[in-house]
């Protein structure tokens, strides 16, 4: 491979010829190989490409960059954001904790990228862009990573997850509707209970879906604070006033979300509570999504030795050595998802507390783990309901007669005979294998005209 | 021991002749001597009193219970409020998951207690009322668990969680005034920084307490859910019509707080996504403990050979062999509470996803995490307000002399002389062991009087 | 209340007239005012006796100590492990990190009650034993606080946990081998797979409990360090030479387990490896116990609309308002039991990952979470033997007819007609609602003599 | 893009024309599009190319499989583990929880390559091999995945967790011999304690590192267990007799590790205990690395204002707006990667704990997060030992500086003068801001000769 030379403060370091990388990056690659390459999300480095633009266009209205300068940035990050630049970033989420290696390869590779742009070699020329002095003006790693962060997640959230999890949301809903007059068992400690529809059931999760939704949105205003102009400790040390209301205005126009200037800039830089509050509401729907897939594998499980309540759609053969076996496998991924979201939310917890005094350095950890999480629980739920829910139909010929059969219908008696009464004749019947009518005739508690107009399943609900 | 014998739907049971709870809380007590006696939270039974006369209330109100049987079950529930029947709980949390039986733990010692009250002994002469069909009308173990949860727990963070935390933050923000000048080396990655003033250092942890008591608000209309009126699956068998909504009103009347009928009752039993949510939110406040109590300690260590920038209250001798030696205890407390917390956020996590079909049974498990979690934080706060926060006061001499030494105020010569030549003051002074200024000014980068006009702490804040 | 004054370096303090603890008790008393009083866990207490008795035996022998004061401290820590000075112990888990306060409490009554027994009142005539010089020579709570974890946690593990889970697990291997002809329908995702027997079904969790039990067993060596010795940081200041094997084997023959002195003082002051270590193995058995718990309660489900293979006892009502209603109450218990060990782990983790320096500061709550993890899984799982697991027994009527209707036998073909004919075949039945021999003749792929012959359940086991 | 038509028991599929794999394996990539593509692990891959072959060998061993067949299926196995084909494996973790479809994947490629490498096209000419029927012959996906998933992560522990930790605990070590003889301040609750050497301090380190080795390398042999031939639900289904033991055999001599066939099939594939088991290993290592990296970064913290009490090396500019600045990068990527296994651990712990009867379904997320965390600290303690630990150094002028400073020497003179009276001393000095020894004289407890005998630093470690 060819190399060229580049330099930061410390010294001269070998490049690839072909990068538009520099000193520090490569300094970065070499020192951490840790895990695969690349694996800073590029969700964070395009939240650089975003704020890199509205820190140039910022720096420029204030008088503090030309706009030749603001331009040649802002050229780069729309390169970066088509994606164009994407072999660019070849560091690793496991670096410094402050992620100063990844905004200083967006620096680098932005001052580069644009002497290139101008008609020059790398390296040749007087640069356009110094990485430092023009592309990080007004800015320190200190508050644009949290920046790139929350620009990152709160994307993913509004792009990702939620529309996804309000789609599953409304098949739900849809289907809750449609069964509202299926009549079938409840159950209660996995065992037989009184009644209820298999549209009320679904309407649960419905309000499980709603409420993690809700609480997820409470968390968004949070997360649309941003760092940027606290520069290196929060104090915002040579940004130029006013900066850091209209860097949050261009990142707002650029992104077509609105964000807002943090207003302490400390708790921004030294904590990521933020996320740490959106990711708690991204673990409750992971609660929440486990739930639900579970009852709906319960419900289908069989198909002849299983509860076999509902229906859900057959993808694909289930097994490489039982023939005709199809399993509810959307489910199982979905659970999987679920697994890996409590888990990140512990990930988050533990960096999320370890910040000490002016800086949190579990930063691209954190942003990783809640991007991952965002990511498959919507992606998760949209192939669940593509997959699964749009098709879940209930088998009502098995519903009725798990119902029909149930003892618990006597609770209906509860208040023509009394919870004692009513009880014998559930144990008399479960204990002679008979049905509940019978016993409660041959008791002579009730008739079995009563029985009959008292014991109806479908007034039960 | 003396006892007598109580009966139920499964045969007779012997019971201490002293105890007002029968048959079926002699069975629980026997089948489950797991872990301490009585340890179902006293905050769950109490919350049992408020829904148990807001169901006798509202049962009377609505032509279901006479008001004879309404006032002796009124009259029961109050004196359990008044903390006098504390001695008739004896059952665990590791029981049914229900809470089956310790929703009929009350409902027995409310029949036995009515019974004496009415001038009987136990289980002689006709029952003033039955545990089943009066004092549990129109309920069942499945709605009235999860509402005395809610209850317990909305009371929990309103009276001792959210108050602490409040006062903690309020002296926190009067201590930042109060240091607002009092200008300190900062600190990223543990190592010199830009300085900033202890009053922004503080500033953050209040916008911190801030967030987290912003977010646990945001919590709380979930909470305020209640289950009552489900019975059983969630579909109200055997409640009159217009039940849940009253008895909802007379619990607000009764606790003092805005409580309402939850919408969808299918989710109010068979999911506690409102206590991960709520306890998500006391998660979040123990990872901003956890910093704000790490950082105070580190910046208090010393007394010699630490950082000792800030003085905390000595409280009681540090060591039982080093004599002198003084510790951050308070700071220990807190952050051992929130390393509780956030296991039992894992708990609540895991109780909370399995759920199956209508019913949750990990209930006892989740509220009794809850209860622990939000007390603890509470009562953690106030101690660490009381004994550490108010008498935290600055150093003054070691934060100057620190400060001043600080190599980091080259940063403010950046917009000057740029970054490449700054680095190469710090870099230089670093190694010879020299101040900032004198190599500034042998390296002919600045003359010593913009060096004294351009490097003053005071004006990096 | 009356009360006498007591001194420690600080000044004076007013203690209860009628207790024996001392100043620096009863400031902690006063300074940490969290959760419920008195919750030091009596373990920690009666380990720390152990160690005070064994440290006075050793320093006697080495000529630090009189024999008159040795027999004094003896005799005392005799009281404490006969329970009788049990309420001498009124501090919280939530004090000091180190335990000092606990150590102190220790030292103070040991020392006051010495007085008493030696005729005089408490504080009167010449001290019988210093709290600090005598009843603590050769100790800190540094290093006396982690032994009475290792002591406390190590007994706990060994008559409470282990001897439960074997007795568990000796029942279910009597179980696996009573029914290991009973061949019933397997299954894979929860669906429909080849049989199997009960017997085996049920070996599989004899295998998890005997790998767990050889995971915890593996950690006792960890757990049976001991820091006495180290003193304040682990250098073993102001002890006497060949004090630390000494008193090692002192509190081995006290207890009746080996115990031996830590190979590395440092790592046992300022770590809790061992704990964590040990405690991953009863996460381990959380685990597992899980996944036990959960398939029995699946498999007893009904009575009528569930899976109903097995029948477990019924040892109490199950519902306040279904009547007739009975439910898997000991998996519940024990499931739950499992979800707090698995957050106690979290916590565990959290406070072990943050010693710094030469100590770890979470010592009281990282010995409480296992005390309790070890005490709850032990305990439930006696519960969970005597009042479950002894009394399954097969349905066999049910078992029979679910594993004869079952789609999957084709798997039987797969090696004599091929995977695909076989999936067409369980396809078709699937579809038609037919059986598997119907199907498999009229496809014309085998004869009704050769299905016969070749799909016999008893023989796919 | 050109394809060509697959087909499975369900019917046909389009797939690329230019890719080995099948129609189950286009089903999954169309049914599972979660995450990023291709993400299940590389070394799941692998774990199957070995099983495969093995099991060719095995079932030709054992009459079941011509020789032809066995040497083209080992053939692509072997380009599989030369990773020529590591293209051909474009499924996700999300898929069907028992790993089905990648089991199917591996099949399909093996088939199909085959076909290839007989000199056919794909799809043309009798099949050389049938993916289900040869292939997959005596095999499950059940058996296979999980046989996969241990050879995997048996390899990564072996082969990266354990190297790469022997090798910084070799190089703690021999720091810690190097400064033997460093004395140097003690600190407790982060306060000032009694002196130790700073090879004492790392000898803990070593110790911790020594401990969670030992306790990593106990969980080896169950990790080392296989499932191969419990087939569809460990019975061994459809496996010849002998098998089982037979492709351990071989599975051994192809990976050169010592696999076993584990002795209970039916726990090898409802559990996964084993990896439960080791990850909690896993765990406890990076609650030991935490530790360790945290002292490093406060005892280096700096260069002006922290502890400064050791030098790590300089390996790169760390600040983009503060000149000079260099920060303890190697120990936050670390730490960083601590905090990523503590959540994995519970990521794991949740899907271990959900098998559900004859099948645990959370395979595919249960294996990636072991390999993930067995990875990641090998490889970060592979940095930290070569960019970090190699390099520390003491900083002598410091460290002295602060051990003579400290009041806890006075603990040398409790047992000359009493605890009481050395505490006075320590707190007078404190509160005068004077030396011990000026005290210690004034006070007139000890001559100023007695006290330069008494207290030496040197001699109290």
């Amino acid at each position: 491979m060819e190399y060229r030379i580049e330099k930061d403060t410390m010294g001269e370091v070998k490049v690839p010829a072909d990068k538009y990388w520099g000193a520090q990056t490569e300094r970065s690659r070499n020192n951490f190989k840790i895990g695969a390459a690349a694996s800073m999300p590029k969700e964070i480095i395009y939240g650089f490409a975003y704020l890199k633009k509205a820190a140039a266009y910022t720096n420029c209205d204030l008088g503090a960059l030309s706009t030749t300068k603001r331009d040649a940035i802002a050229q780069v990050c729309d390169e970066i954001l088509a994606g164009k630049l994407d072999d660019q970033f070849p560091l690793v989420i496991w670096q410094t904790g402050s992620g100063t290696q990844s905004n200083m390869n967006v620096n680098e590779v932005i001052a580069n990228r644009a002497q290139v742009l101008a008609g020059f070699k790398i390296g040749e020329g007087e640069p356009v862009l110094k990485a430092n002095d023009d592309v990080n003006k007004s800015q320190s790693s200190n508050d644009t990573f949290p920046t790139a962060m929350h620009i990152a997640c709160y994307k993913m959230v509004s792009e990702t997850t939620i529309p996804h999890l309000e789609k599953l949301r409304d098949t739900l809903e849809i289907k809750s509707k449609a069964f509202k007059n299926v009549v079938k068992i409840g159950r209660t400690h996995l065992m037989d209970a009184t009644p209820l529809t298999l549209g009320q059931e679904l309407s649960g999760y419905v309000a499980q879906l709603n409420h993690g939704l809700k609480a997820l949105k409470n968390t968004l205003p949070h997360l649309a604070e941003l760092a940027l102009g606290g520069t290196a400790v929060g104090t915002g040390l040579n940004a130029p006033k006013g900066y850091d209301t209209k860097v949050a205005d261009y990142i707002s126009q650029f992104t077509g979300y609105t964000f807002i200037t943090a207003p302490n800039k400390f708790e921004a830089l030294a904590a990521h509570d933020a996320i740490v509050e959106s990711h708690g509401a991204l673990k409750q729907l992971a609660v929440a999504l486990t739930k639900i897939a579970n009852d709906i594998r319960m419900m289908a499980s069989g198909p002849r030795s299983g509860i076999g309540e509902i229906f859900i759609p057959e993808n694909e053969p289930g097994s490489s050595i039982m023939p005709g076996k199809v399993n509810p496998t959307q489910c199982e991924a979905l659970t999987m998802v679920c697994a890996q979201v409590m888990g990140n939310d512990v990930s988050i917890t533990i960096g999320g507390m370890q910040g000490h005094y002016e800086l949190n350095v579990f930063k691209p950890m954190i942003a990783a783990n809640f991007l991952q999480s965002a990511r498959l629980l919507g992606e998760a739920c949209e192939s669940f309901n593509e997959h699964c829910a749009t098709g879940i139909e209930p088998n009502r010929k098995r519903i009725k007669e798990l119902v029909d059969n149930s003892l618990m219908l006597v609770t209906a008696l509860n208040t023509k005979i009394g919870y004692y009464k009513a009880a014998e004749i559930a144990q008399t019947a479960h204990r002679n294998g008979t049905t509940l009518k019978e016993e409660a005739v041959r008791l002579g508690y009730v008739t079995a005209e009563d029985f009959d107009n008292w014991v109806k399943p479908e007034d039960m609900v």
